[in-house]
């Protein structure tokens, strides 16, 4: 790729756009009541919009911070800039697996410095993104039957990812082939993306859908309307337990009781063949304000005693026992299937670099 | 009961106070920001406050609609008013079953319409309530161990009846006792009185806390901080299938997961002998806005896209095969001893009158 082929490149995604050589990002925060669009000005800017969830979802997060320290090579070719940004990307969050993967993949090309060769790297690596999607949905659309009942939770469309997203890219699938679905959206306390964002993204699509609180989600399973869940994933381990945003395992564990199929849903960039099991995966915490109240661009409002002591893990585990399959962008996998796949005992960095 | 006793009659309790012949009640809705008392002008005000959750807590309102009965009563002592005041706040709560109980034992004294006897027939509501709440903490207390990691949903204190609570009054006690115990405090949406409540009454008896939302609660469970859970109930079958706050089938649906002990604590008034199951509870659903945001004293911001369609039930119920006992002010039931007591072959109404 050229200096100039990359000055006309345009890429477009629901909440990420490069044009002119800018990156800009669609800011989270203020939907579904704002559309509004944030030049990023460099990786130390990014990861500003990442802590503060400006830019979320694991696969987005990933390609908004190789696309970035893209642009910040093309203006300052230095290794050393690019190795100190990476750096401070790398601990923007520390759960989502796919942000050290793509960081990993830029930083490949850090030893001969060619900006050209590291942009075409974090393109490649969006379009990746896209194409993973359209796999995930297709695999995870089979699972759909017709009149299915499905529930899920926070956000993973396009919002979440360059393309059609992970869970919710299989929900409108599903739609778009035709299957008469409804999706139950749990609201996803204490960030409210299920309520905010998720359903924004099921009535732009036009599908039908119901929104819960996250306590009620058990209600709706023993009533017999959910066929099946699907979940994004932060990171998903060899042996399939899976770390995903806070909530995820009362749904798991729901479902388990209620016999219903449950799927992570997520693209290989996502499994972390590093990590033997879920205790290998740190989950990150976060401000205790988070719990006592909401904020947002709707607002902000505290209903609980200041300085009320609270727990606020962002992402919570699931384990393997749980889960009946796992989406991945290659196709679906029953959850003995993944294992076998991926869980070897000669160490499983011998299988990352066969696969 | 003379009516002169009864102008100097004092009732004192957290949540609702009968003084000068006038009924008060604390307005919850605007707690913990602000302690705000209302004058009942009428039973038809009373119905009100029920169905905004100015007066909440399956015990309170039951002994609010008495009391607010009685005072009419003495205003205005016709049959035809009281019946029909009675049948409208009959209406105002159709899941709690302590309302019909307390209002079914003021009309017991219709037909006579001695305003003195109604009073009378109120008070002693009242007082019971009290005795019941002490019952019920002994009862519960001697379940809790030095040590033990207590989870709650809702809101069951002071502020739920006129004694010290349910579920609340055996944490308490256990506190009071001198057993060193932890309360995670489920924030209970939509209406948030585990955030707002159950936080404002901890804090007041110094009682060590934390809160979390509601789709944290499996998660702290299998980190093992956990011992047991203790519930409210709104209404409890024989066979021990109870109706409480939607959100507490899901906390029981997560005990079983992690074999963790799951008690409702209720009155025997909370106890149905007329109804055999769960499928014979009515659930009440309430409006969408608080599904698609949160309002009180504290604010109101909506964060879901507007016209959103939601599931809002205020209740929900939870099956007796989840539950390890029931604690009643009589005594600590295990579920088949319970079974056991009140379902009977040949009809529960039988043994209702030799209780």
């Amino acid at each position: 790729m050229q200096s100039s082929e990359f000055r006309s490149l345009k890429l477009d995604s629901t909440g990420l756009v490069l044009e002119n050589g800018q990156l800009r990002i669609l800011d989270q925060r203020l939907l579904p009541d704002a559309e509004t669009w944030i030049l990023v000005e460099n990786p130390a800017h990014m990861d500003v919009l990442i802590k503060r969830l400006s830019v979320r979802g694991a696969p987005l997060i990933g390609v908004a911070a190789a696309l970035s320290l893209a642009v910040c090579a093309l203006a300052q070719p230095s290794e050393q800039v690019l190795r100190a940004e990476a750096a401070r990307l790398r601990a923007s969050r520390p759960t989502a697996v796919n942000l050290m993967w793509a960081i990993d993949r830029i930083l490949r090309e850090a030893p001969d410095m060619a900006p050209e060769k590291i942009m075409a790297s974090a393109v490649e690596i969006f379009r990746e993104d896209v194409r993973m999607c359209e796999g995930m949905a297709t695999a995870g659309a089979a699972l759909v039957n017709d009149g299915d009942g499905i529930m899920t939770i926070c956000n993973t469309g396009g919002l979440a990812t360059v393309g059609a997203g992970t869970a919710f890219a299989v929900i409108q699938k599903a739609h778009e082939m035709g299957k008469r679905i409804h999706v139950f959206a749990c609201e996803t306390r204490p960030l409210l993306q299920g309520g905010r964002l998720t359903t924004w993204e099921l009535k732009k699509q036009g599908i039908p859908h119901t929104l819960i609180c996250d306590g009620m989600a058990a209600t709706v399973m023993r009533s017999g309307r959910i066929q099946r869940v699907f979940t994004g994933a932060d990171r998903v381990s060899v042996r399939g337990d899976f770390a995903n945003k806070i909530g995820t395992y009362s749904l798991a564990v729901s479902a388990h009781h209620h016999s219903i199929p449950f799927y992570p849903v997520a693209p290989m960039s996502t499994v972390d063949l590093n990590c033997p099991d879920a205790n290998a995966i740190p989950i990150e915490e976060r401000i205790a304000s988070e719990v006592l109240g909401v904020e947002g661009s709707f607002g902000a409002v505290r209903w609980a005693p200041e300085g009320t002591k609270v727990f606020n893990p962002s992402f919570d585990v699931t384990p393997a026992e749980l889960i009946t399959g796992v989406v991945l962008d290659r196709g679906y996998f029953p959850i003995r299937d993944f294992q076998a796949k991926f869980q070897v005992r000669n160490g499983a960095t011998q299988l990352a670099n066969s696969i």
